[in-house]
């Protein structure tokens, strides 16, 4: 039986525990958290485990294998580092890491010890994300135009990161999953509201080669939630609604061919519109797939794909956007 | 009789020149057009004019009182200056002119020959528009966090200018219609896919003093259709969705409040989440209203809202977008 | 060049005016109407027809080939029939006429002087219609289970007919049009609120042989449009949303099957729950298809799918449906 | 402490189980299921409790306080009577009895032992059913005119009872609550697709004196979920969507005047359409409320709103539907 330790159990490490708890191969069997009513809540929840304050308990335990951390970002370096240390895999919230220098030094660590890690990373998981990237593989879409997401809602406004690092994880986690090619640069425009240095509202433009351009609309203060992300390639074009319950992905048969005959005035466009199609998408729980997984990475030695490289891939765009709306949008290099 | 010559009768021709003639002070004498066919149509649509291929035959007449300019934006100039040079009043398409300086010399013109000058921004005369213009006004949204639309769609690709000149106008007139404020800089990204030097798809970032941004993600090769604009205060938010057949305006009774106590770990937000409220907006074709206005203010001697100080506006941010797109998105101070 | 004549020139008028002369070998020469305003109108948009109060003008005209009767059902039967006596095709608004009498005896006139009459049920003119008969014919939905239509709005509140002989014609006829079998009885039940003895809200059930049922909920009371029709079948089921721009029909690869083990408690069912695909729809106004295929069935000397004898299948059930709701909803057989 | 006894850990058992636990007076004690998994599952969710496969084991209880009975209908009667004739409250599933008969004894046996009988009709505590019942007991609707519900989806086909036993006592019993006047008569129309004698389609009418007529679309064969319910009032339209997160509840500003002047030719019809409005709903769970409620109800000796008397009139109308389907639609008196 592989024993996990899960350290934060605030809004989302419930879910994590219950999967973990859920799988036939192991069991969480500590948790520590600095708030007495989570622990107890904890408790409640999983009467069986122990419960602690101090997340060292956890690291530093003999009989841990995995420990998952799920706290803010923060938080993420110094308790990852000791469970490595301590030759524990690390199942980690994302955004990975604040700095990319200390994705880097866990990286290292982990190579060294011969130990996983894998970020929180949850969408990679879902029906939706799944059949997009098998679209994209298999040249359904063909080359791609655009990947432009749109993720607002209200609140919940965090203390220590902006609308950046909260929710444009997610679709740069997507993004890198589901494009082969490398971002090379980004811009990122942004505007704090409440006078604490933390953006609120902002906007992130990433670059690639071959005129591939990916938007991201990120806003904590929306008074509707919108979770929509359009794809366009040369033979389909993908729309991905989140919050629809049955078809959350849209593939419509259309698209442009342009032809010049002499000039510009001469310009010929084709616009093709034909079919549209949902194609049935798997509903299974993500969180779940994904504990599964990484138990399966663990006893196969195999490295997951939303291992340290993939949380740190987020984390050097991050850091980017930081510098880029500092620098009133300038564009950063990757 | 006002006599109202017309030159350009493509695509949105027919619908200026149906409102000037049913209005009851006014008719279209004579429409011209490089297009044989398009004068066809025009003939036959409007049997008692007259038609040309050259439209000098109009801005020259001695008996045109206005002179409604439907082309290309790169066709306003010419004709404008010569029609403002006979004593004509201009009735031009959006954007208003291909640069600023073009702008200022029509305005110019226009000053001291006592005419006038009315860029078509259809929109500023919607029941949509006018609502959110009136909740701004009396402060029912209070004051603004940010401005924000999505205006995408398949084509139609325009000859001779990119998403932004063929999309943004609308956004920016109505932008600058309704939020008092000057905006101070903007930023652009945008790419273009067919190796003809004109962006297909775009973002443009619009900074204002108070922390008030604006942005306008317009993009032609989009599977669906999306008109949605959501503009946050403090007071309530509103979504205007103009693709809704009836109710295009949503306001919610949905904010935020920040209290920080001693630190930033121990901000406390309080969310407000209350009605939501679908204004009856008036349904009047907008062109209708705004061809009305035109033959008033010229009857008044009033200068009309969408004058050509407005159409500068913004062709001054859209003359901005190109520097900054060419320059990697740079900010460009307006 | 086919003539045309006009008898009512009301809210529906103008279009079939429009869509015959827009024709090219037909024309409208005679438009009538017992209100002068109407006729006003009729000549400001044709400018070279005759108008008059007097329909027997155009039913006995010489030069008349087809009369076009788009009036109130009550007065559908005189002028019908004096254009059959007098030797013209007769186009008539939909429902055919007021009683079954009245249909057999213009179907019998039209039989004996070899002419035809076309019933204007529309919509087996548009894509939509088009579609589902195409998926029906070919077998894709499978055997039928049900139609479902639900066709609600606030008004318009007719004069002469209940909410039933208002707006079920259009669902009526489609069932017709698209279902092979022979509906074998009906009931109805209905209100009306307002002391007219003309219900404004009603539920028409119609049932057929093999357990295929159809139902229509017709209401002119409701605050919000809705035009959905459900069909289930054994292979596949349909949603035709009408009110969509775009993906008017979706057909969804789902269903069920039902295995009996031994008894009702062991009954296994089987759902099928697939992917769901929304096919292009053609997009050409219906009444331009409509008015070509009447001049194409003069012409061929053939009979139209929406002949009498279509718009007398309709205004059996209609009447039927009298008869239902006068004896609180008892089952009438056809 | 409050002790409650389930029997029937199913689909639904699971979350009466978890509320009643939830609550601070009582606790769930014992669960009964003829199923060993279902106890299993059971045992594993509330590790402290006993399980049985008898029924009888828990109405005999000496300890047990609350029977919750969470079985197909026809297995509602007999440990009904048995947990009452032990002097237990009941809490039993929706709908109330298999007979109105079975119904009437209950409540006789409750009424002479001073037990409570509680129907799980868990809509009226949803935060929507409320503020419906507050808008008609308010007069903001008004007089109404209409009730009419769709309550369509794939699946899940009963075994005992037909599809309207199975979906519309959710609206039954809505109906009832929050509409004053008495149902007087019924028509329900039906079709069995799969030889089974039950119902997978079916329509049922319901009609009041005052015009109020409430409408029933029913049907397991739907390829798209549907949970919309109209209502038409003389002052203000509402149309519930229980499928909308956030507004489930909206409010049309819309109506109609009808004046007749001296004849039916004569009629005015006036339409309303103003503002349309959101209004907030509370999302606490239903059925939290609803258990809550219950333990009140026991502890104050006080009658709910959903008690037999209520499942009893939900009872009635699903018998008249039986009698209505066999004899074709038939007007059956309530």
């Amino acid at each position: 039986m592989i024993k996990v330790g899960l350290i934060g159990y605030g809004y989302w490490g419930p879910n994590i525990a219950r999967n973990f708890n859920a799988h036939e191969e192991a069991e969480i069997s500590i948790i520590s958290d600095i708030d007495p009513e989570a622990l107890s809540r904890a408790q409640k929840a999983f009467p069986k485990i122990e419960t602690t304050a101090d997340y060292k308990d956890i690291t530093r335990s003999k009989e841990i294998d995995i420990v998952a951390i799920i706290t803010p970002v923060s938080s993420h370096y110094e308790p990852a580092k000791d469970a490595l240390g301590n030759g524990k895999h690390v199942f980690v919230e994302k955004p990975f890491t604040a700095t990319v220098k200390e994705a880097e030094d866990l990286i290292e660590l982990a190579e060294k010890k011969s130990l996983q890690i894998m970020v929180d990373h949850t969408f990679l998981f879902t029906g939706g994300v799944k059949k997009i990237k098998e679209l994209i593989d298999n040249n359904t879409l063909g080359d791609l135009y655009y990947y432009d997401s749109t993720r607002v809602n209200l609140g919940l406004f965090q203390h220590d990161i902006n609308v950046i690092w909260d929710l444009a994880p997610h679709d740069l986690s997507i993004m890198n999953y589901v494009i082969k090619d490398q971002p090379t640069a980004i811009t990122a425009n942004g505007v704090d509201h409440f006078g604490r240095g933390i953006e609120d509202v902002a906007y992130v433009t990433v670059y690639f080669d071959n005129n591939l351009i990916a938007h991201f609309n990120v806003n904590w203060l929306s008074p509707v939630k919108i979770r929509n992300t359009l794809l366009g390639g040369t033979n389909k074009m993908l729309v991905w609604n989140d919050l629809e319950p049955d078809e959350k992905i849209r593939i419509y048969d259309k698209g442009v061919d342009i032809k010049n005959k002499k000039g510009v005035y001469d310009l010929l466009v084709d616009y093709r519109s034909g079919d549209m199609w949902a194609p049935k998408v798997d509903k299974t729980e993500a969180l779940k797939i994904e504990t599964e997984y990484f138990i399966e990475c663990i006893n196969d030695k195999k490295r997951p794909v939303n291992d340290g490289s993939a949380g740190l891939d987020v984390v050097r765009i991050l850091e980017a956007t930081n510098e880029s709306i500092k620098n009133n949008g300038k564009m950063v290099r990757l």
